[in-house]
């Protein structure tokens, strides 16, 4: 059975070494968080992962959830009780606000958490995710009453939540949504239509489910400027605000997927279902995108949280599996075969692997702090900067990183030759699992179409100025720096090659924006490339001046010989997606339709 | 429900228009395959692949194998009778010997009706590919009785056939293997051992099973010196040559796997079972590795053709499916959306996919037609260089393939967004079996390092220098033509850039094995991708003649434009490849085995 062993020494050198997390104390909400209480969460967040969610990984992925005929939804064994700990232990709300329960600790060390409990079940952790979400929509779109009303119960964890965004036919074009609001007069509506792939639409874990709703009012404008976002409770709430009489929202089916068996994906019926409108009318999709912003970083966490458990397990497999004799002669001539982690092209997939977790996962940890800073800092300024990194690279911490972890999680798997394939051995599961991140809160190929066609405009550019700017001062900084030479070359080729990229988007995508849609998937690799040379310099600063300072922790060089592998094998894939991006639209639109 | 329509167009063009199938009836064997034959060939086989096999896909996907308590093993609903059908039409024989009651056909038209199978249902199509498999090793090494005693029974696809190689302990390196065999004194052997991961290994679908055995000879020398090949039958035969009484090996266990559930993957028990040795004593890898080598050939026909049946229903969704508007503007804007094959992105999942799979088929065709002038021609020159072909491509064929399969049906199955990943739109499936293609037979890296470290030095480096005079020679010729620059400029590139990186290699390797295993994977592709392309610029001079001389059917400007495809954005990894390369073993091997 595969393991998980929470990488919490990765996390302290990024959190306290790198990325200054200590920073977070000038503001008043964090001022009693120190490096000690952070320690003391990674702690027993870990434990909590190893211990309860981890072993229940692979009962998720076997059992799967069932659907009874009365609608109601049993999760595996395991979960209920799972969920149960997490809640009175006060995991749900590590990161959420106080004045409704939450624990308030920064967002930087939830994510931090969150990774854990991804890579230990991701399956599981997407039921206080998609909680999380819920809690954000409310937080940022309800009222002050609505807000008392449910998410002291939600980020206790008595009760979860759901997003309802996909129907039959719509996905990705929100516009053509079709699921009817009736008002009813007393300020509550009636809600009507099916929505499908709601993500944990239907389970016994919690006393009731908060379904967040994208529905039309009758008679709103068409396309996307008539769509409102509504509450819908499972159980109506009592006088007393306790789950009462049954809405008329049920689940009627559960999905057969790929992965994720332990989560359960509904088809919700709402047949008339009281609802509650939260925020405008018509105004629905403005709320849901700021959960949405949220989401993605937190599937480009799970993608790397099933890289970074699909390594750890392809480790001890290949330190542990022997087959063959090291190309330079035998390592263990005592043993009938060498350790499979003697090939060059098995290193080759760990080194690989293990370059782009410790980088994806710095990245997610400083888009963490962005959004820490830009709730919490009153330096106008900063906010900004904040917010235009956020939105800049939100769409490629989904999309590249995901992309990414494919290829990665189908690698370890690789390392296993033919038990890779067996089911038992768990690296299936990873894979399997890992491949909807590629495909919900947007598919990636809309994510990059979001960074070429929005983002990268949005103020003249302004983001990505500014991102540049700070990496030109750090190359400045640090360029003469004794031993870090590759990491900084690598690095200043990465800016320049992107700013090629960006040029040639912005002369070609005006004239044709099949030009932009072309490269978009390509530049978005160019920029995940990018940012992650970035955030491997910064890792390489950090570590030389351990060793400059005379740090004997192994821990410091070895991130260094990392660090080269992603600079020296990773970034030349920056001058094929460039190649590419310049052949622009006509090889790709060419072709009539009829002829595929 | 998916569904597959074989590719008759495009086989025809390649077998008559490109590869020149017509120049085997210079064979006596094939004098009466004209072109009529083939197609009628092609037309019948295409039925059997739509009709019988494709609806049975996604039933053994779902329904899998099941074990009873005796050991025996029932296929899925379906697939028994459609294995009637396949023996009682011929088509397990269509291109064996007819000595032995085979129909003589060609083994380029073999490969072509295998791929309709594969593509149509790669768990059926596996068990006569196996049975294939053990007919070629009886036929390389078996005397003449046994040739006599099983050949025919198999080729009617009476008995199926299977290898044993994988032991708990040893995949890769056989040399490890432990599986006994001790002297009767009669000739015959008592085998004991346990093999798993074995396809086919126990069914119903047959009279008699012929396994195909790895074992020592009690004494024989230690590693692979000391294996020999043992017949194994699931009955032993009476005076009449008929199944009798039960051998004893048996199924100790069915796999539960990530895919190819329709195939019975079977641990099995050899427990004093009753062999009989094929060729001699000690040496029995060698003919083993006759039918692995065509065993290879046939996994990358697999990774193409699930390629293929992933492109064809991805069509399907991208045209059907309406979500969102064109880039440059509403392409029909009566319907509430565009179809999403509008989408420059959309597009170029499935431009690549067309791309790879058009020209991974002409590879594999082309490789057909290699062996089978290899085995009929009587020009000695010919025949050698055939062989120096086979030799250096077939790692490529199934490690570049099957990377690239992985790739592609992965791409189709994004497309269709979180449908993709609902097991009922089949799409999963095809990612989930087409998986295996890159482990069995050999896993992918153990393919580069074949290439990188055997076949490319081979006598010299024959085979490279001889295939880089073949391209010299079609590029004068052609580099003249009106229309094809981008082809012949593509071409031209690929085999700079891979000549650069074979002397990187021999300079490199050298001195340091390791640097030639840390490139073998990338230098695989680059085989590949200059491979594919000299298969697009031979398709592109032929569609190129048609259109000068007056055709005016849409397939060959079609063509150009998928090779143009090919050329401008499919190429430019060579050069992150060869950049890959040249950094050599050094970031691949710095990290201590401790620090991962």
């Amino acid at each position: 059975m595969p393991s998980y062993k929470a990488p919490v020494r990765d996390m302290q050198f990024l959190l306290h070494e790198v990325l200054g997390f200590e920073d977070l104390q000038s503001f008043e909400a964090f001022s009693e968080v120190d490096r000690d209480l952070a320690d003391a969460v990674l702690e027993q967040s870990s434990k909590f992962a190893e211990e309860v969610l981890a072993p229940l990984n692979i009962v998720g992925d076997h059992e799967g959830c069932t659907r009874h005929d009365d609608g109601s939804v049993t999760t595996p064994t395991g979960f209920k009780d799972a969920f149960k700990q997490m809640t009175e232990n006060g995991w749900t709300g590590l990161s959420l606000d106080p004045e409704y329960g939450g624990q308030g600790m920064p967002g930087m060390l939830g994510i931090a958490a969150s990774e854990m409990w991804s890579s230990a079940n991701m399956a599981f952790a997407m039921y206080p995710g998609l909680t999380g979400g819920a809690i954000k929509a409310i937080h940022t779109g309800g009222s002050p009453e609505q807000k008392q009303t449910y998410l002291p119960k939600m980020i206790a964890g008595e009760w979860t939540g759901t997003m309802n965004l996909t129907e039959p036919h719509c996905g990705t074009d929100l516009g053509l949504l079709k699921t009817k609001a009736v008002p009813n007069g007393d300020g509550s509506y009636k809600i009507s239509g099916q929505k499908i792939f709601i993500s944990a639409g239907e389970h016994d874990m919690s006393d009731n489910i908060i379904h967040l709703v994208l529905a039309r009012i009758e008679g709103a404008p068409a396309g996307t400027k008539g769509i409102s976002l509504f509450i819908v409770p499972k159980f109506k709430l009592d006088e007393n605000g306790n789950p009462g009489e049954r809405n008329l929202v049920s689940c009627g089916s559960i999905e057969e997927k790929m992965g994720i068996h332990g989560n359960s994906t509904c088809v919700m019926n709402y047949d008339e279902a009281e609802g509650y409108l939260i925020g405008e009318e018509n105004k629905g999709l403005r709320v849901m995108f700021v959960m949405m912003n949220e989401a993605r970083i937190g599937v480009g966490l799970q993608g790397v949280g099933q890289s970074e458990v699909a390594y750890q397990n392809a480790v001890a497999y290949a330190k542990d599996r022997l087959q063959g004799r090291s190309l330079a002669g035998p390592k263990e001539a005592d043993k009938p075969a060498d350790p499979i982690i003697v090939h060059p092209d098995v290193r080759r997939m760990l080194m690989e692997t293990k370059a782009f977790n410790e980088a994806g996962r710095a990245l997610l940890y400083w888009a963490a702090k962005q959004e820490d800073v830009e709730k919490h800092s009153t330096d106008e300024k900063l906010v900004e900067k904040c917010d235009d990194y956020l939105g800049l690279l939100t769409p490629v911490v989904k999309g590249y990183l995901t992309d990414m972890s494919m290829k990665t999680t189908i690698d370890c798997q690789q390392i296993f030759g033919g038990h890779g394939f067996i089911e038992e051995w768990g690296m299936s599961q990873f894979v399997r699992d890992n491949r909807i991140a590629l495909i919900y809160e947007g598919a990636n190929g809309v994510q990059a179409l979001d960074l070429v066609g929005r983002k990268l405009a949005r103020n003249g550019g302004r983001a990505l100025m500014t991102l540049n700017s700070e990496i030109a001062e750090f190359l400045k900084e640090n360029k003469e720096t004794e031993g870090l030479s590759e990491f900084m070359d690598g690095l200043s080729g990465a800016q320049k090659k992107l700013t090629e990229a960006t040029m040639w988007l912005m002369q070609n995508g005006m004239s044709d924006p099949n030009n932009a849609g072309a490269g978009s998937v390509d530049y978005m690799h160019m920029m995940g490339l990018s940012i992650l040379a970035y955030m491997w310099a910064q890792m390489a600063v950090v570590a030389q001046a351990a060793i400059d300072n005379g740090s004997n922790e192994d821990f410091y060089p070895n991130k260094l010989i990392t660090g080269r592998y992603f600079m020296l094998r990773m970034l030349p894939m920056l001058d094929a997606h460039l190649a590419k991006i310049k052949t622009g639209a006509a090889p790709v639109m060419a072709l009539d339709e009829a002829a595929f």
